[in-house]
C-alpha cells in the first residue's frame, strides 16, 4: 500500500469556506471498511424535489455501484435523495457478489433514512477484487443518520479520500431575480493510489430549482469541458462518478440561467483542477492550450496526446523546454496537423513558428520559465479555429515510488 | 543529453553472426555530425535489380528524409539502389530547411555511386529542431564509397545507435527449390534517447528476388505483426523508418513462397523484441498475449492499451501482480470487453476468471512469478475469436533519470 509523506507541492493553502446547501445534510462514520482511525464513509440525505443528475466512468469494465448509479439516473424522482460513499474498497471486480453489496447498502440506507431505494445512489472507492464487507457499512446506518448535519460538507470530503493528499472543495454564489444561490462541491482522486487506482469522485450540490433533464444535459456538456480535460496518467478508472443534485430549496427556478450555468462550470473546473494538483508525484501543474485546430475535438485529441505523452511529462519534470517533445506529440496523436504551420509557445516565449525553431528563441529564457510551478504550453496549429484546453501534471520519480515501490 | 551508463540488463549476450548478403555492401565513418570518436554515418549501395519496399512512421509532422523516401517507394526500379542513414541529427521539424538538407545529402550519394537519385533513400536520427550539417556528411562520401563492404553489417548496426545500449541485429536462411535464401537485418531504437525522442530504424536485406509491389504488400502485413505490436512509452517518433531491401543475387524467387515469408516476419520480430529489450528504463520484458476477443483489431487494442498503461508498467517494475490494473486498462480501452466473461492470467497462474478472483489464486505464487525477468502476461475476452500479442517493458525510475532528470 503506498504510503503518504506529505501532502502535494501544488495543494491550495487551506480548504475553502463551503456555503451550505439548504436541502442537503451530511454525516460521515469510522466504519472501518479498510482503513482504521478514520472516517470512510459518508451520506448525504437531500429533501423531496431534488433533481440529480450523474456522470460516469466509460470503463467497459466498471464497479456494481457505477451500474446501479446510471440505473437511477433519470428515473422516478418523488421523495427524497440520498448518496452513499465508502472508502478502502471499490467493490469493483468482485462478479455478481458485487451487486448483492450494492443492493444491501441501498436497501438499508432507505430503511434507515425513508429515502426511496430508486433514489439511493452509492460509490466505492479503493481496493478491487476483494468483497465488499457491505455490513460495516450496514451496521452504521443508524448513527450515521443521527449525525446528518448541514455543514459537514468538509468532512464529507475527507471521508471520501483514499489516499488524496489533500481533501477538494469549491464553490459559488450566484444572484438569479434577485436571490442567491449557492453551488457546494466535493471531490477526490488522482490522488496517490493504495493499492490500485485512483478513482475520481465528485459530489456537487446546489439549492437552485433544475429540472432533472435539463440538469442532465447541461451536466454533460461542462463535464467534456472540465473533469473530461483532465489526465494524470492516462489511466481510467472503474469507479469514476459525478453527482450533481439540485434540492431547489432556494425557490429560484436557474433552468437556463446563463449566470448559474457559468458558476457550475467553475465550481466543476476548480475541482478538476484540483485533482491534476494532488495527481500522483505532480510536482508542476501545467495547462495545455492548443488553437487553430480543424476543429474543437482535433484540438482536444492534440492537447490530450501532449498531456499524455510520457515523453512531455518528464521533459516537465526535468524543467527541460523540450518542445521537439512537443511537436512529437502532436505529430502521432492522428489528428490534423501541418509541421509548417505549426507554432508553439512556453508561457510567453514563442519557442517555434512555421515548423522551425523561432528566430528569436533563446534556450536560457525557455529554461528558467520551466522552474516555474505552474506552466503554460500553447499549441497553434494554423489550420483553423478549433481550440481546447487541457490540464496535466509531470511525471517524477514519485510516480513510480507511489506505483512500483510498494507492494499492494 | 542523457548518459547511457550501461547496457540493459535484457539485451542478447553478443551481436549474432549475420549472414552476409550477396548484393549488398556497406560502410561506415565518423563525419562528426554530433557524436565526436565514434561512427555515426553508414551508406548501403545494392546491385541493380534490388526490390525496395519501405514502411514508416505515421506522425503527421514527420521529419524530411522520411517524406522523401515514401515519395521514392514503389517509383522506377531500374539501376542499383542506397541507403544513407546518420545519426546525432534528425533533421526533423527544421522547416524547408530539412528538404534543402535531404536533396544535398542524397544528389551526393547519386554523383559518388552511380545510383540514380530517385533510388537514393535516406534517413536521419538524433537531435530534433537543428539544422542538419550535411556538408560534414557529403565531404565523406568518397570515402565511404572506397570503404564498402559485404561484411560491415555489424559496423552499420554501431554506426545507426543514438543512445541505443547495445546494436541489434537478426538474420534467417531457408531453402527454397535447393537453394540458400539470406535475410539479414539490423535496427535501431527504443533505447536511451538524447535529447530528444527515440527513433525506430530498420534496415533488411536479402538475395532474395520479389518483385517490389509484392515485397511491399508482405512488409506491410508482417510490420502490424511485429513492429507495430511493440511499445516502451506509447510515445512515436517522427522519423520511424523500415527499408527492406531483395537484391535477387541468390537467384532464387521467392515472391509468395511461404517459408521466405516466415522467415522474414521472424527477422521482423527478432529485431521488434531487441527493440524493447533496449527500452528507456526496461528491467522486464512482457508478453501481453489476449485471446477470445470479438475481432483481431479489438484484441491488438487490448493489448496496447495494457501494455502502454503507466499504471501497468510500473506494477511490473515493483513486481507486483496488480491484476486490477490489467482489468482497469481493458475497461478503458474502448474495445468491446464483458467484465463477468474476463479471465486473466500471469503465466500459467490464473488469476481471474468470470470477473472476480480465481478460488484458486494465491498472491505469493503470483509474487514469485513476477520477480522474473521475461514475463506473459495473458488476457481472454470470452467473446470470441480475435487474438494478438503486443511486447512491451516496464516503467522504472530509469525511464525518469534518462527522460527527465539529464538536460539536453
Amino acid at each position: 500500500m503506498a504510503k503518504i509523506t506529505k501532502v502535494s507541492p501544488l495543494a491550495p493553502a487551506a480548504f475553502p469556506d463551503l456555503p451550505a446547501i439548504d436541502g442537503v445534510r451530511f454525516a460521515t462514520i469510522e466504519a472501518g471498511v479498510r482503513y482504521q482511525g478514520r472516517t470512510d464513509v459518508m451520506l448525504a440525505v437531500m429533501d423531496p424535489g431534488t433533481s440529480v443528475a450523474g456522470v460516469f466512468t466509460c470503463s467497459a469494465t466498471r464497479a456494481a455501484p457505477v451500474l446501479d448509479c446510471q440505473d437511477k439516473i433519470g428515473g422516478p424522482s418523488d421523495g427524497p435523495a440520498a448518496i452513499l460513499v465508502n472508502s478502502g474498497n471499490a467493490n469493483a471486480f468482485t462478479g455478481h457478489y458485487g451487486q448483492t453489496s450494492v443492493a444491501a447498502v441501498t436497501q438499508a440506507v432507505a430503511t434507515a433514512t425513508g429515502v426511496p431505494v430508486g433514489r439511493v445512489f452509492t460509490s466505492s472507492t479503493g481496493v478491487i477484487g476483494e468483497p465488499l464487507p457491505h455490513d460495516r457499512i450496514v451496521s452504521q446506518l443508524e448513527a450515521l443518520k443521527a449525525g446528518l448535519s448541514m455543514h459537514a460538507l468538509e468532512d464529507a470530503a475527507q471521508a471520501i479520500r483514499t489516499t488524496d493528499t489533500f481533501p477538494k472543495g469549491a464553490s459559488a454564489q450566484v444572484e438569479i431575480d434577485g436571490k442567491t444561490v449557492s453551488i457546494s462541491g466535493i471531490a477526490k482522486g488522482s490522488g496517490m493510489i493504495a493499492p490500485d487506482m485512483a478513482t475520481m469522485l465528485v459530489y456537487i450540490f446546489t439549492d437552485a430549482k433544475v429540472e432533472q433533464a435539463a440538469l442532465q444535459q447541461m451536466l454533460g456538456a461542462q463535464t467534456d469541458r472540465t473533469f473530461n480535460c483532465i489526465t494524470v496518467d492516462s489511466d481510467t478508472s472503474t469507479s469514476d462518478s459525478l453527482l450533481l443534485c439540485a434540492t431547489g430549496a432556494s425557490g429560484v427556478d436557474a433552468t437556463g440561467d446563463a449566470a448559474f450555468a457559468e458558476a457550475l462550470e467553475n465550481v466543476m473546473l476548480n475541482l478538476a483542477k484540483q485533482v491534476v494538483r494532488d495527481g500522483e508525484g505532480a510536482t508542476k501543474f501545467v495547462e495545455i492550450r492548443v488553437t487553430g485546430a480543424a476543429s474543437d475535438t482535433d484540438a482536444k485529441v492534440h492537447g490530450l496526446a501532449i498531456a499524455n505523452s510520457p515523453l512531455v511529462k518528464t521533459a516537465i519534470a526535468g524543467e527541460d523546454p523540450n518542445w521537439g517533445r512537443v511537436v512529437m506529440a502532436i505529430g502521432k496523436s492522428g489528428a490534423a496537423a501541418d509541421r509548417d504551420l505549426l507554432s508553439i509557445s512556453f508561457g510567453d516565449i514563442l519557442v517555434a513558428e512555421k515548423g522551425w525553431v523561432s528566430p528569436k528563441y533563446r534556450e536560457e529564457a525557455a529554461a528558467a520559465y520551466m522552474t516555474g510551478q505552474d506552466l503554460v504550453i500553447a499549441v497553434d496549429l494554423g489550420l483553423g479555429e478549433g481550440m481546447s484546453t487541457v490540464w496535466t501534471c509531470d511525471l517524477t520519480h514519485g510516480y513510480i515510488e507511489i506505483n512500483a515501490d510498494y507492494r499492494s
